[in-house]
């Protein structure tokens, strides 16, 4: 059986999301951030990163929101939950991924975590301060373009859809005008409406 | 015919590369940061993240490296540049790309790219200052186990290695202490031998 670990309110969801989808048996496991779990080692065992999420396998422990995305995709293929046919499209939904992890999560990460990059309070006051300005042009090329709609890859539904509702869940903590973001804020509405999400979501209030 | 944009000096040479070793008919445009070309509506038709690489195929244009590389690995597979039939194994090569997107060479990107995350010249020295050490960290565990070797994923030489190979071209201007990496040094090393590797590297050094 799979093994998830998550925290709550962090990337973790997309992949529990996606676990819900695919239909998987999978055990959810937690790890508090507050008590520092993510730095004991019998986590960095699993991920040397000590960050979430993690899906141990079989095989070993895979890491990386859009590398598990990727492999609950092409494991539970029966659940359609990306084009794994068609090297193009496959394509186009790991660059709407690495996207999000790359430019749009990293540019969240720097209201909350600036300590990664800077030493200064004043530098990382002066993160706090750009943030929403870099959060909203990530999520901007969403909304004109990126996400096809109904959703982001166009008529099928897919692994990128659980990814750009979670980081969307904490635009108006990073203080992101929403009101820019009609397409993106419809696809959320629309997204916490299924039954996936919704029993993931519970899961992690838990 | 594939056309593939890049920048000499940046991430897009980790794709470069795999084109060479994939033995694509390509074609090679240069996109000129000093004129920022990147910005011009001609190329941000292409790519409107105005960043490179962008790799322009039959069916329209792909972006961001992690994705690029995975379509390059199954659009040629005689190659053998990725673990096609392993999902597992797959997601492990996603999983070494998408860290080096996200977190090796976003640490890299504090040092010559802050104005992205903050406005004041002091907290881009600040960033400066930082970027040695939380660049270090990203090798760190890449040199104690995530590099396995000699390849990457082990025996079998793939898309990871490019990327790497990449990366690591900026560790000694990023002030890295590459004794402490002999592992990624000898990969360097080797990489650098390879007749893609030269072509690549002298093809974006006209």
């Amino acid at each position: 059986m799979l093994r998830f670990y998550y925290t709550p309110n962090t990337c973790a969801l997309a992949s529990h999301i996606a676990l819900e989808h695919a239909g998987a048996l999978y055990e959810a496991v937690k790890i508090d951030f507050r008590k520092e779990e993510q730095k004991q080692p019998a986590y960095l065992v699993i991920n040397p990163k000590a960050r979430v999420p993690a899906l141990v396998t079989e095989r070993g422990a895979l890491t990386e929101t859009p590398a598990i995305l990727a492999y609950i995709g092409q494991t539970f293929p029966a659940a359609r939950l990306a084009p794994l046919d068609d090297p193009f499209a496959f394509a186009e939904a790991q660059a709407f991924n690495s996207y999000l992890c790359s430019t749009v999560h990293v540019a969240h990460s720097h209201r909350m975590r600036g300590y990664r990059w800077a030493d200064e309070p004043a530098s990382h006051a002066d993160m706090q301060r750009v943030a929403p300005r870099s959060v909203a042009e990530g999520f901007r090329l969403i909304e004109e373009g990126m996400l096809k709609g109904p959703w982001v890859l166009g008529e099928a539904y897919s692994i990128c859809d659980p990814y750009l509702f979670t980081l969307a869940q904490w635009l108006e903590a990073d203080g992101v005008d929403t009101a820019k973001l009609p397409r993106v804020i419809d696809h959320r509405r629309r997204m916490s409406e299924l039954p996936a999400v919704k029993k993931a979501l519970a899961a992690e209030a838990r």
